[in-house]
């Protein structure tokens, strides 16, 4: 069972808002719904319980888990083209919480998938911008407690990449997908 | 924040067998890996914290979410047919506690669906044991905390339809989508 035990911890991570941390907080965006508070600093751990920061700082915590909607073909494109994270000229990072709609939650799985994908055009998006810009996802809808997101992103690129990001998330707003997201924050930071 | 707290707590359910409980635990059969502890009873809470019971017994946890495979279709299906738990009559009941593999996980979704249904019929299979068998499927394998199973299923039925249940059981195991499955564990309790 031990195996057990730290593959499923390994998958969790924890974005602790606060005074310390590798990562400086450059401006925090409110995009849609309530901002975060803001922080001067983020960590980023994979502790089952992590040390809450003082004063108005946060916690928000996420599992990567299995691909929702992606199918064989776009897996293999996304495999072949993404980027790890940590490399050494990726010194910017954004964290973008998001949260959805109950209606987006209550859609049968075909219908979620083609408005992500037939419609939206998530992944054909994101495999635009690979290998530049790195990408972690998390989920913190079905962690069993009170979360204030269903999703947590990571994404790591250099600086030059930073207007080319922008357009990135642009582009993804305009999408029908994010006529169900309900809450939006764009924490971006540097190291 | 207050709505939001409650419906993500409201999904929760953990699964608590030892010397007490509403359901009398029948007979805990193993049918792939490590079987479960023998206990007396079992109880269904909706508590973030249950007490551990003492002895040999267990907790399992998991929270019901959106649907992973379904299609408007489908979904429509089952929404007409179903019964709801906790009719008088079903006084048989049955927790099936499931472990995939990696393999599986692994699998892009497009794959996943197509084991699960068109090969597998999963949808189609359980179709027709409804009404009479009630059903409600918690996912344990995003709760962020080392969970021994993936899923756990949740079965209500009269103890005339026990029978047909087990048929129901057997044609499930019989499918392709069954050997993705490392572990398996199945609870006859009655009330």
């Amino acid at each position: 069972m031990a195996a057990d035990v730290s593959a499923a911890e390994q998958r969790l991570f924890s974005f602790v808002g606060g005074a310390i941390g590798a990562w400086s907080v450059v401006e925090i965006r409110p995009v849609r719904g309530p901002v975060l508070a803001d922080v001067a600093r983020l960590e980023v751990v994979q502790e089952t319980s992590p040390a809450m920061p003082g004063g108005e700082g946060w916690v928000l915590k996420g599992v990567t888990s299995n691909i929702r909607y992606a199918t064989t073909i776009e897996q293999g494109e996304l495999r072949s083209l993404q980027a790890g994270l940590g490399r050494s000229e990726a010194t910017c990072a954004a964290l973008i919480p998001i949260r959805k709609t109950s209606a987006w939650w209550d859609l049968p799985q075909d219908e979620r998938r083609a408005i992500f994908e037939e419609q939206s055009r998530h992944t054909r998006i994101g495999l635009r911008y690979l290998p530049p810009v790195a990408r972690r996802l998390h989920h913190c809808r079905d962690l069993g407690t009170a979360e204030p997101f269903d999703f947590l992103t990571w994404f790591e690129f250099a600086p030059d990449y930073a207007g080319a990001f922008d357009d990135l998330l642009a582009e993804l707003r305009a999408t029908t997908e994010w006529s169900f997201v309900e809450r939006e924050v764009e924490v971006r930071l540097s190291r």
